[in-house]
């Protein structure tokens, strides 16, 4: 990192953490074998202890049980795997999906491309804030609805749903839930004994834990067809030779969230909204208080997102927007479209993230450069100049 | 790894190789953000331009181009990917596909996914050294054929394919071929501008390279359809943030592996290969030339691969076998079935692999250790006294 630079944006909490590749080494350089079965030589049975100790370690962190954690790739792969894997293996019922307009793009594509396939999808609007009415779910279930998904978090906005209401819906309607918990996990509290989800995207690639591996929780019954093909691996549900330094570190990420580190990453971002919210013509994406603990994102009036992030560089600070070209997605964002934006709020956006690595001079001091980048486009700008 | 205690199974050639670790550790700790585009911040760029070098230094590797390259989370995924993505692609051609029944779990359980959906599949069979007949592919090949799977080298006998021959048929006649490449590449020669393959699936994990990451060779216009969904990463081909520090250690994972390497580790194979067939009642598994340089597999009549192992392990060698308990899988090794052996060929075959970590006096203290193994365990035995 050059000196100084300060990481704002997703990469901010997509740090290895050293504690977590130290939790790794033995299983990169000592017992890197594959795990076996008991009949079998040592290591290999060292190897699988770990596994399913790093497995049970996860489990405990959100009330589950050890069978019920499916290791894989990512957050990407699990979600493909849930939207694909559920639908597949309930055939029978019907082919209703539904979702919100919200979603991260594996839960988004992978709906669409069931919809291609011939599935019936409502897609759920929520309110300005990004947040989605119970009432709103309640009324899409029908009797041939196989599969609900609706994020925890979101990934742009930050903002929460209330999952447990939601929850009690799909739990009521017997009607399979799935959340991609990862933005939330495992900052935020998450426990699958009162909260009747049955699948759960998870990751701590946003928590300084190691990338190229995730999980699935899968509540013990959930129907699920197989979506990666190959070994037994997984309870035979998820193929691929086991990772096993992988899972020990996502394990270990896991352990070294704290609810303290948590409550300052909190801090930081109030003041960082504080502060940003203060600048004229600025308006806060997602929820004020149902809001992920580490998510700023505000759309500034007259002002491109590209030219706010290039000036921001240069005064090192690495942060994100919602405009299309940065994203490399085709379109503008589409969460700050779905809450009702037009193309210039999307286009003006700015999100910030905050990590471990981050202090509350980072915040401000964000806050205030961005003041003065905002200030100097807008004096240059022909926009809003009438 | 215990004082003295030798890998000969797979997962000698898993190690991650510390000059591997070394080059990721920037893209860990410090240029860690996700790529990004160019109208972002400078740290996102110099993400973006490591992986696009790691990409770009594999692609040469192989005679191919940048663009023919995609990241994936490993050889499972990457066939996978190929397998379930050039059907979908050609749906209106037809629902044939050609394959062997040695391929491995990946290629194997992909393709009875595809059965069950409805796709024809002709297995075909292998002589009794693996090999298939260029002409058993000829003639298999129908008009309604989208897709040839034929592995590289197999990956428990380690019996390697004609693959020039095959890929002439398959150009040919107009089929697409997909090639499992995980145990040649890149130890040995592969050079898609010579060779007509299609797709190839490639991984570094069994040459110290990262787990979790793998690649997918795709010649220029081959249909695919995308299987991973989510983003717009790799071409908009897969889905999912781009671990760039497994990219990275990928390509220098390639970089490490040199012919002189190869040449040694073929010494040890060839070592221990004359000691164990000079053990009587030993048959070779695989073809004595057509083989990849770091396999040996013998199996041993009247005794039973997992005594084997356990007695091995406690003399402080890891090696497998292809018998059932051990493998994990429901069955005896399908590769030695599926060459023409018994139950008791497969449940007696024990497989070595050696790697960079191996020397010659590993090979030849394993032999012997073999040897005196075997020995006492059919003077133990009830079976073949009469």
């Amino acid at each position: 990192m050059s000196e100084g630079y300060r990481y704002l944006d997703n990469g901010a909490a997509t740090r290895l953490d050293e504690r977590v590749l130290e939790a790794m080494t033995p299983f990169l350089f000592e017992t890197y074998t594959v795990a076996t079965s008991q009949f079998s030589y040592s290591l290999g049975i060292a190897a699988r202890e770990a596994l399913e100790r790093a497995r049970s370690d996860i489990a405990a962190s959100l009330g589950a049980a050890s069978e019920e954690i499916i290791f894989t790739s990512g957050s990407t792969e699990s979600s493909n795997m849930a939207i694909k894997g559920v639908p597949h293996a309930l055939a029978n019922k019907g082919k209703h999906i539904v979702t919100t307009r919200l979603e991260d793009f594996p839960v988004l594509n992978s709906v669409k491309a069931l919809e291609r396939d011939g599935y019936t999808v409502t897609w759920l609007d929520t309110d300005s804030d990004g947040r989605l009415d119970p009432a709103a779910l309640e009324g899409a279930i029908r009797p041939d609805t196989v599969l609900v998904s609706i994020q925890a978090a979101n990934q742009e906005i930050g903002t929460l749903q209330d999952l447990a209401a939601l929850a009690a819906i799909c739990k009521a309607r017997g009607v399979v839930l799935h959340s991609d918990a990862t933005h939330t996990y495992p900052r935020l509290p998450l426990d699958v004994s009162s909260l009747s989800v049955d699948l759960l995207t998870l990751s701590t690639e946003l928590v300084h834990g190691p990338k190229g591996v995730g999980a699935l929780y899968l509540r013990k019954g959930t129907p699920l067809h197989k979506w990666m093909d190959g070994g037994f691996q997984e309870f035979n549900l998820r193929a691929g030779s086991e990772n096993i330094a992988g899972a020990v570190g996502m394990a270990r990420a896991v352990e070294l969230v704290t609810p303290e580190e948590t409550a300052g990453i909190q801090a930081m971002r109030d003041a960082a909204l504080e502060q940003l919210l203060a600048i004229p013509q600025s308006i806060l994406n997602g929820h004020a208080t149902w809001r992920t603990p580490q998510n700023v994102n505000v759309s500034f009036r007259f002002v491109e997102g590209e030219a706010i992030t290039l000036h921001m560089d240069l005064r090192g600070y690495a942060l994100s927007t919602g405009s299309a070209c940065f994203s490399r997605a085709l379109e503008a964002s589409h969460v700050i479209l779905g809450i009702g934006g037009d193309h210039e709020r999307a286009h003006g956006s700015v999100r910030l993230t905050f990590g471990r690595y981050n202090t509350l001079d980072d915040a401000t001091g964000a806050a205030n450069a961005l003041a003065e980048v905002i200030e100097r486009l807008r004096a240059i700008s022909p926009l809003g100049k009438d």
